[in-house]
């Protein structure tokens, strides 16, 4: 299960702008690929951490570093170093367990935001939270993520057969078009969410069982995990396309409103899942009561039924001598017959009573 | 039952502004009307997709363009087209798991908005929602909807009679009244469920079900969708009167504000209903469990009047020697009346404690 | 019981500005009366439609149009004519189901308040709202009601012995005491509902019925219709006193001002009853169950002092041929004496142990 | 206990400015002290109503007319009017039932609070909501208080030893002072109030009660009336200190934002004490069911252990001719046996299901 | 368990600015240390209350002045006087329960804080709640704690180190080093709280006992006292960053920024924590029951299932005299046949409706 709070115990005491990895080790080295284009080029390749000083970062081309693992220290320490890039933006990128964020450099932008993933081999269907961040200037942009970066492919794609947009557009829109695709997973997890919930709602009209209840809190907390990841990005988005910075082209301005109403719709949907979801809880407990209510009352008519029976034959048991009924012949089926008449009373009366 | 989040898988990877529908298919082609009028004028016509091109957007006359369906996105691809409307808010009409919203261009203005109403063969009657969107000109108005447009019936035939204010004024008071009959059933949706939540507060009171949980909980839903589909129309409307294009004349502000009022009016009444359907629950809740107790408690009692009396004929039916009472004359008499007092007693002191 | 919302099917589809009642009908026919005064004069007197026309609406007198009862639509559409008012505003009037709300218009004002009162015919004692509109002119005032207006008889009175304020004061003034005597009757609403609180707190403590529940379930209603009624009156209030119209002199302000206050505390009071109502819940459920179990309990601790005893006296009543306690001369009261000493054994340790 | 709501029945119908007397009648007369005093002089002694309209206003000493009780009518109308103050103002001081506020006229200010204490007579400990006014002029005050001003004592005497500032400094620090005094009181009651949920919770560990509930309940009640009583108290100060009158001099504004954050720490703890009490109830709840089901446990356990065995005993008391065990000698010490094992097993299973 | 409201009666009715130590008392006496450096030097000693006068406030150097302790009350005393601060700040920095705050004076900036540590004596591993006051001055600082200051521990070895950045930035940085390190220690609370956490939630789906319920509510009160403690820091840091005073550098804000982050990150944990908390109730609650039920239906099906066989055997233990079965041959084995399918029957009749 998720983590509540990631351990930041090698921090204590540390200077500010120390550069420490707070977060599960996801991969042990870091890999870096260029993307470099323009409107009429692109090429893709490996970039080894000593060629990154070598690189002409003023050149006409866009440059995009896609930086994935962030538990090589110094391959990440030269990358700040080779961009000039304040310790402490470097410190929160590798600071995995922080809220999604913006900061507006003289020369740069560092956004952080978090993408939301299922992991396949997870058996209990839960989604995995990792922090990608973006260092965007003017003509360039890196991008770091914990492990790696399958999801930003149809991007990369887009950019190689230079059908995009985005290869005649600015970092700017590159930048969008990576948040994007990390907002689209958010449907995906809300529509995985919902069906799930949507099962759990169908099971629990037929049987409840204890499991109910702890799919529904599994539910609740998953909730809550993406209410925190996407709720801050709503921030980020609004202030960025207040346009804070010169980064941001106005042409940008309207996709980035587009990206910030999709966050805004995550959110409704997720509010709307946090209710749906504590009405299940409502009604799973009303009908857990329910149900065992039912068996209780079920069982407790039948012993009320026998108990006065028990007693009249306990009476004709005693052995008190002058019991003049005893002798009556045809005392055992008539006493057989008043048994039965005030049996079926009961149950009758009970039926009327609608107790069962 | 409502789906809480539409699948929008297909989606994944696109660039941004690909028109893909997102949304159940409702009808298989679309249907185009052209309602063109002036004040001395009034035509309405089927058109076909080919003739959209041909049209004469700069006459005096206003155009009322009617799309009924969704799915043929080549149609809808050119509609946009001609009209030189953005990608983004081609992508939007197609979106119809988005919140309501407005966007305003240079020349144009998007909004739109959720159509509520019941479908009259779902015999659960709970409503459906549709997004209609329209597309606002200065001398033309884009109406989109997913189905057909029945609710705008009213509209048309006033418009058809030359009656109304709307004939001589421009498209912005043409909105108004479209969005207007689209608010108004709003309320037919909340009289509706007022109706249904009365009902069911009257049948709660004589005897309650398992299944009055259930519409309950239906019913909590319900109004949850229906403040999803409002809330945001409240923003929609606010920043129309706000002005924010020369699209709206300052007449129509007042019937922009009047219907900002029924709006607010609508969320308050689905406030209202929320709190009453909580305060149901509980009651629900805890009629449910008294009725249980009091059941029990009768049995109870029951069995407790005659465990005492077993417990008494029991003791005359031990094989002990020397018990002197079974042989006394009345013994058998004497013992029925004293087990009758005890009996009473008992159930005496229970009423008297108000037991039962 | 007060309906959640007031049917008005009869208005979908009519074109804005349709005068169409809304609302119970509450008497057949409108009268209409006209207090007119100035500092030394002072006339009241009924008037008929026909002589609305011929009224001098510029002369120096102050003129108080009082209209009761909105059934007869053609008499008030008679009213907005005469008096050049918008559509809109006449339709408003007429919708009894709207929030309280302030219109400025050029050359008056349109504001609307719910009227509360208790129907002494109501057994249920809850209370009715009633809508009451106003428009406010230079030098003249109507007021609209749905059935009566006796709660206006104060200020008339006043009014006519010349004492008042009123006589001398503009129009605003008297638009203030009428708002005045309308939230007066709000303290009366609390007053009752509190004490009713507080009877049925004190009915709580000694003994719980299923009826507290539903008590407390609708007074939680009545706190909450009142809520609705009284919290929009707090915009109308302070967009008043903000002054947003020549219509209101700045020594008026300062009663607007009071008013508002007024307005606050109720709010505040409702705010603590809906407290006091939950908190109240709260203790009935717990004290019910409590109650039950305590009932249960006694119940159940009869039985189970009684199972053991039967088992022994089941033991003695066997047939087995060898057993030599049956033959001892003393075992039966023996036998007595230790059944006798394990049922006061169980009621001891029961008791030690705080069971009863 | 506290009213909710005071009665204002006899106010219905005046007109605004009417003075009655709205609250509980807590003394008959109305006591004037009259405190004159400057850097070098102090002088304190008690007023007839006749003195009031002789005083000179104008001197150069500061005065403070401490008033106890507001029963006169007449006395506090002649203050009223022999200081020209807004008869909205004298109502208000009357009303007892309002809320804290502030009103600045021209020459004056307006404030009112409420002062809380303990009445040791009270056997249910709870305290008293009296409230207090301040007219607030250039150099004289006049305090109005519902009973007494026991709690002003310390800052008379300060004023008399003359080492306080308040000798040389305005009115402004006076009532600052006299707020200052109100407001530590507030303390008092925190401090009381969560002693007394401490002993709640330490009762509660060891062995819960009905009246438990009723103490945690009565405790919220109280949490309530204090947050009501000092939650407006916020606005006033942060009005006063806003500066919006030249009644307050800048330098007496650094005590006011003292006061002010002493005030937001009470609402703090009161917010704590509402979610400490609320967790308690749970606790409460959860602790009384959890109590009696294990009571209700044992019970069933031992019935359930001993229904077996009657059984058994049952089977060896009928009187079938042909039981062949009946005969055999070793019979009844080997069924002692065998019931004793049968009820061990059935006890072992319990303990090892962890049933008791 | 931590004191829900100190005491503070010591303090009512004293003058403004009196100094009474307000808090537990955890130490007899205060101990100052200084350290003095400038870029090249670097100086820690501690003082004597006398040399407090004697110290050159306006050298080079920038000066930190440590007071551990605050019920020395004549040496605080003495540095206010001194340092010539405040006496309402000296006020504040005495009682330790008040909320963190920051005031800005023309020469000198108060902030105070508050330090959650874990008392490793404590055996409720609850954390504990001092405050730390400091004064900022354009070259000095002075810091107050509670007890000691270990915490600061690194930074002092930093600065001595002269390797940090702090030796050649203003007191500014200093501060924000101070409070950097302060809230370091939140994370390391809220780190453990959530193992607790965990850990509890891990208990409760295999065993839940009566000490769950206390566990969990008292992890709440933990989150509540962190939630009281940190909120108020989020105001402290935005109005330090808004740099109101001159003494806060521009190179400094970033850092500040960073800090807020972290509250703020602080703040969401917290929120992530109270709602995971509170779903840990339900579901404690929900299977605390469940088990209960589990329990009484088991206990309930055997009752159930011996009552009906006791009836028969109670049948052929009466003495009637006409029983032919009695004397039937077969009859011992044939009854208990029929006696075990019985049971068999409702075992299995139970069992197919699932009710155990």
């Amino acid at each position: 299960m998720q983590k509540i709070v990631k351990s930041r115990s090698k921090k204590r005491g540390l200077p500010p702008g120390s550069l420490v990895h707070i977060g599960e080790k996801k991969r042990e080295t870091a890999i870096i690929s260029l993307i470099e284009y323009s409107e009429n080029s692109f090429e893709k390749r490996q970039l080894m951490p000593d060629e990154l000083p070598g690189l002409n970062y003023n050149s006409e081309t866009t440059k995009w570093l896609n930086v994935e693992g962030l538990n090589e220290i110094d391959v990440l320490a030269k990358i700040g170093e080779v961009l000039d890039i304040h310790p402490l933006v470097m410190e929160d990128i590798l600071n995995t367990d922080q809220r999604p964020k913006i900061e507006v450099y003289d020369n740069y932008m560092y956004i952080s935001a978090k993408m939301l993933s299922f992991d396949n081999e997870d058996e209990d269907n839960e989604f995995i939270i990792e922090q990608v961040s973006f260092i965007l200037g003017s003509n360039y942009i890196v991008s770091f993520s914990e492990r790696d970066t399958e999801v930003f492919e149809p991007v990369m794609k887009r950019l190689e057969q230079g059908l995009s947009r985005a290869r005649k557009l600015n970092t700017d829109y590159l930048v969008y078009c990576l948040l994007d695709i990390i907002v689209d997973d958010y449907f995906d997890i809300l529509e995985n969410l919902s069906e799930t919930i949507e099962t759990a709602e169908d099971e629990m009209v037929s049987h409840t069982t204890e499991k109910t209840l702890l799919t529904i809190n599994k539910l609740k907390r998953q909730v809550l995990f993406l209410h925190k990841a996407v709720w801050p990005l709503r921030d980020v988005l609004s202030s960025l396309e207040r346009g804070e910075s010169s980064l941001i082209k106005e042409s940008t301005d309207i996709y980035i409103r587009d990206l910030y109403d999709h966050v805004i719709q995550v959110m409704d949907t997720t509010e709307t899942l946090r209710d749906i979801l504590s009405g299940m809880m409502d009604v799973y407990l009303s009908s857990a009561s329910n149900r065992m209510n039912e068996i209780m009352k079920v069982l407790t008519i039948i012993s009320t039924v026998f108990i006065p029976l028990s007693f009249i034959v306990g009476v004709y048991g005693m052995n008190i001598q002058n019991m003049p009924e005893l002798n009556w012949y045809w005392m055992y089926p008539v006493l057989w017959l008043v048994m039965i008449l005030i049996a079926l009373t009961m149950l009758l009366y009970f039926k009327k009573k609608k107790w069962w």
